[in-house]
Protein backbone atom coordinates (compact mmCIF):
# COMPACT_ATOMS: atom_id res chain seq x y z
CA UNK A 1 0.00 0.00 0.00
CA UNK A 2 1.43 3.67 -0.52
CA UNK A 3 0.15 5.64 2.26
CA UNK A 4 0.32 9.25 3.29
CA UNK A 5 0.58 10.15 7.30
CA UNK A 6 -0.99 13.28 7.50
CA UNK A 7 -0.27 15.26 11.36
CA UNK A 8 -1.98 18.02 12.76
CA UNK A 9 -0.44 20.05 15.20
CA UNK A 10 -2.88 20.74 18.62
CA UNK A 11 -5.52 23.69 18.35
CA UNK A 12 -5.50 26.17 21.13
CA UNK A 13 -7.85 24.95 23.70
CA UNK A 14 -10.27 27.73 22.83
CA UNK A 15 -10.87 26.44 19.46
CA UNK A 16 -10.49 22.84 20.01
CA UNK A 17 -14.14 21.89 19.68
CA UNK A 18 -14.59 24.07 16.58
CA UNK A 19 -11.38 22.01 14.87
CA UNK A 20 -13.39 18.86 15.90
CA UNK A 21 -16.30 19.73 14.16
CA UNK A 22 -14.87 21.08 11.18
CA UNK A 23 -12.38 17.99 10.73
CA UNK A 24 -14.87 15.12 11.20
CA UNK A 25 -18.07 17.04 9.68
CA UNK A 26 -16.15 18.65 6.68
CA UNK A 27 -12.24 17.08 6.51
CA UNK A 28 -12.48 13.56 6.83
CA UNK A 29 -15.24 13.33 4.35
CA UNK A 30 -13.83 15.34 1.85
CA UNK A 31 -11.26 12.86 2.29
CA UNK A 32 -13.12 10.09 1.80
CA UNK A 33 -14.47 11.25 -1.30
CA UNK A 34 -11.00 10.51 -3.09
CA UNK A 35 -12.15 8.06 -5.65
CA UNK A 36 -9.10 5.88 -5.20
CA UNK A 37 -8.37 5.99 -1.73
CA UNK A 38 -8.43 2.38 -0.22
CA UNK A 39 -8.76 3.48 3.45
CA UNK A 40 -8.89 6.82 6.03
CA UNK A 41 -7.45 5.92 9.49
CA UNK A 42 -7.81 8.65 11.97
CA UNK A 43 -5.99 8.93 15.30
CA UNK A 44 -7.04 11.55 17.86
CA UNK A 45 -3.78 12.30 19.85
CA UNK A 46 -4.49 12.68 23.76
CA UNK A 47 -1.16 11.85 25.39
CA UNK A 48 2.60 11.33 25.33
CA UNK A 49 4.53 8.48 26.89
CA UNK A 50 4.99 8.58 30.57
CA UNK A 51 2.55 11.79 30.97
CA UNK A 52 4.32 13.98 28.68
CA UNK A 53 2.00 15.77 26.23
CA UNK A 54 0.79 14.43 22.77
CA UNK A 55 3.21 16.53 19.93
CA UNK A 56 0.23 16.62 17.59
CA UNK A 57 -3.49 16.63 17.59
CA UNK A 58 -4.14 14.22 14.93
CA UNK A 59 -2.83 11.71 12.54
CA UNK A 60 -4.62 10.34 9.58
CA UNK A 61 -3.46 7.63 7.85
CA UNK A 62 -4.52 7.89 3.84
CA UNK A 63 -3.93 4.19 1.89
CA UNK A 64 -3.82 3.53 -1.60
CA UNK A 65 -3.12 0.09 -3.87
CA UNK A 66 -0.28 2.10 -5.36
CA UNK A 67 1.24 4.98 -5.63
CA UNK A 68 0.11 5.41 -9.02
CA UNK A 69 -3.78 5.37 -7.71
CA UNK A 70 -2.43 8.15 -5.65
CA UNK A 71 -1.31 9.90 -8.73
CA UNK A 72 -4.54 9.53 -10.09
CA UNK A 73 -6.58 11.02 -6.89
CA UNK A 74 -4.25 13.50 -7.18
CA UNK A 75 -5.67 14.74 -10.97
CA UNK A 76 -9.62 15.04 -9.47
CA UNK A 77 -11.36 17.85 -8.35
CA UNK A 78 -11.76 15.85 -5.16
CA UNK A 79 -8.39 16.33 -4.13
CA UNK A 80 -8.28 20.07 -5.12
CA UNK A 81 -11.25 19.68 -2.90
CA UNK A 82 -9.99 18.20 -0.23
CA UNK A 83 -6.73 20.42 -0.55
CA UNK A 84 -8.08 23.58 -0.10
CA UNK A 85 -10.37 22.20 2.72
CA UNK A 86 -7.27 21.46 4.57
CA UNK A 87 -5.35 25.14 4.13
CA UNK A 88 -8.97 26.51 5.00
CA UNK A 89 -8.32 24.98 8.66
CA UNK A 90 -5.01 25.62 8.43
CA UNK A 91 -5.37 30.02 8.41
CA UNK A 92 -8.62 29.37 10.39
CA UNK A 93 -6.82 27.55 12.97
CA UNK A 94 -3.54 28.46 13.16
CA UNK A 95 -2.53 24.96 12.98
CA UNK A 96 0.02 23.61 11.38
CA UNK A 97 -0.09 20.13 8.90
CA UNK A 98 2.74 17.94 7.88
CA UNK A 99 2.36 15.67 5.10
CA UNK A 100 4.39 12.72 4.09
CA UNK A 101 4.26 9.91 1.83
CA UNK A 102 6.03 6.42 1.49
CA UNK A 103 4.81 2.54 1.59
CA UNK A 104 4.67 0.06 4.02
CA UNK A 105 7.63 -1.33 4.84
CA UNK B 1 -8.20 0.90 19.27
CA UNK B 2 -5.86 2.34 21.35
CA UNK B 3 -2.98 3.33 19.60
CA UNK B 4 0.47 4.45 19.61
CA UNK B 5 1.91 6.36 16.56
CA UNK B 6 5.99 6.63 16.57
CA UNK B 7 7.60 9.65 14.69
CA UNK B 8 11.16 8.86 13.70
CA UNK B 9 13.35 12.04 12.40
CA UNK B 10 15.87 11.07 9.69
CA UNK B 11 19.45 9.78 10.12
CA UNK B 12 21.80 11.34 8.18
CA UNK B 13 21.57 9.86 4.87
CA UNK B 14 25.45 7.93 5.50
CA UNK B 15 23.54 6.16 8.85
CA UNK B 16 20.61 5.09 6.87
CA UNK B 17 21.40 1.99 5.90
CA UNK B 18 22.33 0.59 9.71
CA UNK B 19 19.74 2.51 10.86
CA UNK B 20 17.16 0.54 8.62
CA UNK B 21 18.69 -2.21 9.44
CA UNK B 22 18.74 -1.51 13.25
CA UNK B 23 15.21 -0.86 12.93
CA UNK B 24 14.01 -4.11 10.63
CA UNK B 25 16.14 -6.60 12.63
CA UNK B 26 15.68 -5.30 16.06
CA UNK B 27 13.47 -2.57 17.12
CA UNK B 28 10.20 -4.18 15.05
CA UNK B 29 10.88 -7.16 16.60
CA UNK B 30 11.02 -6.65 19.92
CA UNK B 31 7.72 -4.35 19.66
CA UNK B 32 5.70 -7.26 17.63
CA UNK B 33 7.03 -9.58 21.28
CA UNK B 34 4.73 -7.13 23.00
CA UNK B 35 1.97 -10.06 24.12
CA UNK B 36 -0.94 -7.79 23.87
CA UNK B 37 -0.07 -5.75 20.89
CA UNK B 38 -3.01 -6.23 18.42
CA UNK B 39 -0.80 -5.37 15.31
CA UNK B 40 1.82 -3.46 14.03
CA UNK B 41 2.19 -1.09 11.21
CA UNK B 42 5.56 0.53 9.65
CA UNK B 43 5.70 3.11 7.02
CA UNK B 44 9.01 4.35 5.28
CA UNK B 45 8.44 7.94 4.49
CA UNK B 46 10.31 9.03 0.97
CA UNK B 47 8.42 12.55 0.12
CA UNK B 48 6.00 15.30 0.89
CA UNK B 49 3.54 16.82 -0.87
CA UNK B 50 4.50 18.68 -4.14
CA UNK B 51 7.87 17.63 -4.02
CA UNK B 52 8.72 18.46 -0.86
CA UNK B 53 11.08 16.46 1.62
CA UNK B 54 9.43 13.80 4.17
CA UNK B 55 9.09 15.59 7.72
CA UNK B 56 10.15 11.97 9.05
CA UNK B 57 12.04 8.64 8.31
CA UNK B 58 9.48 6.34 10.13
CA UNK B 59 6.43 6.03 11.42
CA UNK B 60 4.86 2.93 13.22
CA UNK B 61 1.45 2.86 14.32
CA UNK B 62 1.20 0.19 17.36
CA UNK B 63 -2.43 -0.92 18.24
CA UNK B 64 -3.89 -2.59 21.37
CA UNK B 65 -7.34 -3.55 21.96
CA UNK B 66 -7.86 -0.65 24.46
CA UNK B 67 -5.68 1.18 26.80
CA UNK B 68 -5.60 -1.33 29.66
CA UNK B 69 -4.13 -3.55 27.44
CA UNK B 70 -1.55 -0.58 26.41
CA UNK B 71 -0.67 -0.70 29.71
CA UNK B 72 -0.81 -3.99 30.98
CA UNK B 73 2.16 -4.88 27.76
CA UNK B 74 4.07 -1.44 29.77
CA UNK B 75 4.61 -3.54 32.71
CA UNK B 76 5.82 -6.31 30.87
CA UNK B 77 9.48 -6.98 30.24
CA UNK B 78 9.16 -6.83 26.91
CA UNK B 79 8.08 -3.19 26.72
CA UNK B 80 11.53 -2.52 29.03
CA UNK B 81 13.60 -4.01 26.21
CA UNK B 82 11.60 -2.12 23.53
CA UNK B 83 11.66 1.58 25.19
CA UNK B 84 16.00 0.38 25.84
CA UNK B 85 16.32 -0.41 22.01
CA UNK B 86 14.57 2.76 21.15
CA UNK B 87 16.87 4.49 23.78
CA UNK B 88 20.25 3.04 21.89
CA UNK B 89 18.59 3.80 18.66
CA UNK B 90 18.36 7.45 19.56
CA UNK B 91 21.92 7.75 20.76
CA UNK B 92 23.88 6.03 18.21
CA UNK B 93 21.77 7.69 14.77
CA UNK B 94 21.30 11.06 16.26
CA UNK B 95 17.65 10.85 15.63
CA UNK B 96 14.98 12.02 17.53
CA UNK B 97 11.45 9.78 18.17
CA UNK B 98 7.81 10.97 19.36
CA UNK B 99 5.41 9.28 20.42
CA UNK B 100 2.03 9.83 20.80
CA UNK B 101 -1.03 8.01 21.88
CA UNK B 102 -5.06 8.22 21.16
CA UNK B 103 -8.02 6.09 20.21
CA UNK B 104 -9.53 5.88 16.92
CA UNK B 105 -11.49 8.38 15.65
Amino acid sequence: MFKLVALWSPPKPGDRAAFEAAYINTHAPLARALPNLAALDTILLAEGLEGAPADHHRVAIMSWADKAAFERDGETPQWTALRTDAGQMIERFGVTLHSSMGEDG
